[in-house]
């Protein structure tokens, strides 16, 4: 069991700046997300693109924003479970919550705060009526380990960059590689879009275009896939493979928690703005886009105020008995878990005569 | 009459940013601020002092968070009135607001924003009982036009960097400088520290420490100094002198805006928190520092947000019938009302057969 003061679920910008302002109030965290690094959608949907709208950069690559605020966050030492989502909670005698994620890994913590974005983000599936009888039996959504697919054949879906390049780099490792995309054009990075044209004339990548894929078959595994081309309806091919991987991206799902027994409007997590941003379970926090309240704006920015407002109300309930008073990081430093600490240069003091 | 969307009292780091929420909704800004230049405390007081808690920044000096804010604002061209205080304001039929500054600048705004801090910065003024009666006729605690005093006698008082810098300063202007200091330690850098050092051996600078002005004498301006010696009460000089200027820093005052109206609680300005961030009078809301409601936190990252929101229903007030949709800037860049234009780079389609 991990034991924590504040558990963080979700490890985007907002969950990884409310380490920080926890630390500054000697409160430890542990973050759990879903996906396999922190960042969030920062990191997994546009590491490289610009934010325009973060206070104080002109422009900062979403990448960037989020390498900055793990640097920042670095002296308080949060702990991560990374690659699993949050599944169940449930409240102990003693107020505090036990969170169990998907590989059953457990925390402990008086203090939950939902940083969730928007939501977990699941893969969007192909319309296949008998797709769910294939998952894990020749159907994958993202791909974990390109090795399990050596010597394999294997049709790949869509018409993004993860489409392309998991085609470029499985034409060297698995037996067959068919990519079929609905559309001539692809969406993807310019120099991805001519290596697997190339692999295509040299017949490394069976290309398939203008095509969809309407049909699974096999009997307990996978063992072929209907391929149509677009134009007629009777214009189907039979092709045999022993994978198919659609990658038509991820879309955000709530998830579990939508279960917890959190008040829920339009999708999100209603919170008590007026105050301190908690749910309507005393000792549950909702910040970031994961939240809604009357006037509510899903900015980065937003989340980061939300985060510093939260742990003054979570440090009362951690200790009622303590009075908190604030101190500025300008005038009394940040002084780290891990014995680090940074201060601004005293004033000098010199005698004259 | 200068006429604007929204009208900003107090430059400092939510008022600049509140520029630029609100130039993303094409609403334009001016700045009125007491200070000759934008920035506010981090210009003013510690524009070398690094602040730790901005998000994304593991540290940034508070000047360099000024400039970059002021490049983030720049395609939005706000308007500056500087070194005037906000004097008066009052409501015209059409509801809009004239704001008249200590100058006698006049602005005219449908939405007045106060974010003006912990107030405007007053000087610190020594315990001497008719001292205001020389304000002006010989006594000043800013020093504007150094050579105002050349050729003339000048005594000042004070021991942080302010009273070093300008002591040195002047010892090359005037035709006398004495430095009147309470303590043998000098709070400042220590290049000044010596270099006053050094000049009060040479003769130039005439230094008195361990003492203290404690009275002013003059028919219609200031002709000399009572300076007592630490000790016995007894241990008086008088010191001939034309100029009397104590340095002693500023201390911030709610000033003029304590007489707007306004509802006031602990030297601060309640607002709505609940939902914008607007005061007891609609039209007028008040961001940062200068802000009051439960919970509330001092910080610059918080007055970031309330900016952020606070621009939303200022837009409902400007144009209560059109519907605002919010675009995020990664989505759709941003567009200066100088014609620049910044944006993402737009993913590759290629057509591939």
């Amino acid at each position: 069991m991990i034991k924590t003061d504040m558990l963080i679920i979700g490890a985007g910008p907002t969950g990884l700046f409310a380490v920080f302002e926890a630390g500054l109030l000697k409160l430890k965290c542990h973050l759990i997300d879903a996906l396999p690094q922190p960042g969030g959608q920062c990191s997994e949907i546009y590491p490289k693109k610009p934010i325009y709208d973060i206070p104080g950069f002109p422009e900062v690559l979403a990448g960037d924003l989020v390498n900055n605020l793990m640097e920042q966050i670095k002296p308080f030492e949060p702990g991560f479970t990374l690659g699993e989502r949050a599944e169940t909670i449930e409240k102990l005698e003693d107020g505090s919550f036990v969170v169990i994620t998907s590989r059953g890994t457990k925390h402990n913590a008086p203090v939950v705060v939902i940083a969730g974005g928007l939501g977990s983000f699941e893969p969007r599936k192909p319309p296949i009526t008998n797709i769910a009888n294939y998952e894990d039996k020749g159907v994958a959504y993202i791909i974990r380990e390109p090795e399990f697919y050596r010597g394999k054949k294997v049709v790949i879906a869509g018409g993004g960059d993860s489409a392309l390049d998991w085609s470029i780099f499985l034409s060297d490792i698995a037996e067959e590689v068919t990519l079929v995309h609905r559309r001539n054009d692809f969406r993807g990075a310019l120099d991805s879009v001519e290596k697997v044209s190339e692999l295509s004339k040299i017949g490394k990548i069976n290309l398939v275009t203008e095509a969809e894929v309407v049909g699974l078959q096999g009997e307990d595994h996978l063992e072929s896939v209907v391929i149509r081309h677009k134009g007629e309806a009777s214009d189907e091919e039979i092709k045999e493979t022993d994978y198919f991987i659609p990658l038509f991206g991820l879309s955000p799902k709530l998830g579990p928690i939508a279960n917890w027994g959190l008040e829920i409007e339009k999708n999100a997590i209603k919170v008590d703005n007026s105050y301190d941003y908690q749910t309507n379970i005393p000792g549950i926090y909702a910040i970031g886009d994961v939240n809604t309240y009357r006037g509510k704006l899903k900015l980065i920015l937003c989340g980061f105020h939300e985060a510093a407002i939260m742990c003054q109300s979570a440090y009362q309930r951690i200790f009622p008995d303590k009075k908190y008073v604030m101190k500025y990081t300008t005038v009394s430093g940040v002084n780290g878990f891990d014995g680090s600490k940074k201060e601004a240069k005293r004033e000098v003091v010199k005698s004259i005569n």
